[in-house]
């Protein structure tokens, strides 16, 4: 068999386990979720193995450091994995929930139910621990995955698969409900992106390189974020001390991820008292920023920001700072540069927090808080498979509801159209 | 200016347009959609002028007498298109709704607010009466869209695009809420295709053939159905005087439509009662029927049904009819030949009327009613810009609501994360 060949027969068997996934009870499946998290401890020793494997490879191939610890898994990841699969167990089932009910004047009882979307297919690069995450998420909202991970943790996601498949499989529900690409080759990622007739949604994790070719490549819808420029808006009316610790934390506690600050907007009416504040804070906590005239007219030691600067998600301890005239400006600037992703205001003033939230086109925008917020277990989804910064057809985190769809059921005794 | 900067133009026009209607209110929609009845009201020999143009140019090119009536924009159908306008005002506004809130444990209040898509882009075939319905409906979600007609219509849908910017803009908003592809050529389809950066979604309208070409070509999200074959399946428990209206009412009330029945499904244990008395009425209707092989044991004059039959939306006074051994067999015809569209049972048993619901995957599913309900009217959605049978992110009618997406809303009073 072909690699082409092959992931369709993958994609063939994922579509049988979806439609067997969508009528599971919550018990069943919660009992195939309980059958991983057991699978998972008593092969500890198994995993750590094939993992070695993987890492010894890593340190031939001269990987960083820093993607050598990402792809370890040590007791304390396996733990927090296993858990992980437990957390899944206690969070609702969306799918067969019944909303938006209404009757009509004929007596048609019409309702829209949950579904599972059906096939997922998810690319994702070193961490083999999304590997169970997501496999977790997926069952759970009763659709059945392919997962392709990273070349370098081929040998780490295959044993966790197999362990996973075999748990579900024994638990009674489909092996096929969780399936991993066997095989590293580039060609199998191109063959899954073009199985429209099989796979329902692809769902990419990584650098934004990875993701811009999924979706020049894919004829599946692919629900994706390619970065995230999240920025702050202190406005004239805020609480400076709340701004002041709101920038920081956003841009400061944890740089490298999507939700961190990447630009700070002033309002000029406070930028004069506000900069000297929060800016050698911010330096002392080392990072580098770089700024506009009026910025750097305030604080001389602040380089310069070029055009690319305000489109830059540095993931890094950097941040770009610009004085903006008001809420106009700020807005303004963040349609212009923005990635959609998530956007924050300070203000005291309710009013402008209101024309901030209408104006700002983002995936979340937030009053008087960090962005750092912005996350599935913060908004209380329980989990997150991902964050979307499209339009359709879930924006921001996305936790099980968001794993599936919908479908109109419609109740009658004996209506005709005439 | 090419075809291609042409549209780029015209995408970055609507941009500029979104970002203003995105924060239009209710009353500053509603005003301008009064506008736009008012002007066709008062221009109906200028639509009808137009109109002309291309109906003589339609009689030149040789169309079908089919054709040139779904062209022709006479006093009842631009009547009807007006009023169609005045009920989209009557509609609720779906934009700013806030739901799903919840109070995190550290004070953060969360929830989702309904927000436009943003730019839509509608391609569609001769019927210039879509130019006015999807314009409504768009505008009324806070929506741009970029109409791209049939070329038979350009005159006809010309001068509605026309006269619907103007009145927009005249009533306050910008006049590049509703544009027209003003050109026949082909290629500025491909070029519309292409702009993921400015258009949101793309929602065709037309032969399976035309959506097709654009799922192929597009860069941009689609949602669409392809066709409808949509099935009705009389259990062996269902009242069989409302099972053969059901399926009368689904096959001949009106067969040209996608909601229409093409395959009736009767369990085995009625096949001998409910065939002949159903099939003769059938055929006294003028319908011509194809069946299985115990379909034409009870009733020798039904012709024989390929393999291809059972893929086959007719569009027309046909039906396939097969018997089959009971549900199981009825959902697994359904998930392998149906197109996901609406799918309807009848049984007097609500155990197997639940069944049905859950296993069958379709966009609707009916339990004693005809599949012809499926439609945005029907089901109190006021009105429709379409049916998708995809998956996400909207499933069966679309209305207002679902030419909208959400932003999540965090408010809180200087949240930090820890």
């Amino acid at each position: 068999m072909n690699i082409k060949e092959l992931v369709r027969e993958m994609g063939v068997q994922a579509r049988k386990a979806a439609v067997r996934l969508a009528r599971a009870t919550t018990e069943e499946k919660n009992k195939s979720l309980e059958a991983v998290a057991s699978a998972l401890e008593k092969n500890i020793k198994l995993i750590q193995a094939e993992n070695e494997k993987d890492l010894r490879q890593g340190e031939q191939d001269g990987l960083s450091g820093a993607l050598l610890d990402r792809l370890r898994l040590d007791d304390k990841r396996i733990e927090s994995m296993i858990d992980g699969v437990r957390d899944v167990v206690r969070l609702e089932d969306p799918v067969g929930k019944i909303y938006d009910e209404r009757v009509r004047p004929n007596g048609l009882r019409i309702y829209r139910m949950r579904t599972p979307i059906g096939v997922i297919g998810i690319i994702y690069e070193s961490r083999p621990n999304v590997t169970v995450d997501a496999s977790a998420l997926t069952l759970k909202s009763g659709n059945a995955v392919i997962l392709r991970g990273g070349s370098e943790a081929i040998n780490s996601n295959l044993v966790l698969a197999r362990l996973m498949s075999g748990a579900i499989e024994s638990a009674g529900l489909p092996a096929a409900s969780v399936q991993l690409v066997p095989t590293t080759d580039r060609e199998a990622v191109g063959a899954m992106l073009k199985l429209d007739d099989l796979i329902d949604l692809i769902i990419p994790r990584g650098g934004e390189a990875l993701i811009r070719r999924v979706v020049e490549n894919s004829t599946i819808p692919v629900i994706k974020h390619y970065n995230g420029i999240c920025h702050v808006y202190v406005d004239r009316e805020a609480d400076l001390a709340m701004a002041g610790k709101i920038a920081f934390n956003a841009k400061v506690q944890r740089p490298g991820v999507c939700n961190a600050a990447e630009t700070l907007l002033v309002d000029r009416a406070v930028a004069g008292k506000f900069l000297p504040e929060i800016l050698p804070r911010l330096r002392k906590a080392g990072v580098r920023l770089v700024g506009c005239e009026r910025t750097r007219a305030i604080d001389p030691a602040v380089g310069e920001a070029t055009e690319q600067d305000w489109k830059t998600e540095y993931l890094d301890l950097v941040l770009s700072v610009r004085v903006v005239d008001g809420l106009e400006e700020a807005v303004e600037h963040i349609e212009r540069y923005g990635s959609r992703h998530t956007d924050a205001i300070v203000t005291g003033n309710e009013e402008k927090a209101r024309e901030f939230v209408k104006r700002v086109d983002s995936s979340s925008v937030m009053v008087n808080a960090s962005t750092r917020f912005s996350d599935g277990a913060q908004y209380g989804l329980g989990a997150e498979i991902g964050i979307s910064t499209d339009k359709l057809h879930a924006r921001g985190p996305m936790g099980l509801e968001e794993l599936t769809t919908y479908k109109w059921v419609v109740l009658g005794n004996g209506q005709l159209r005439e």
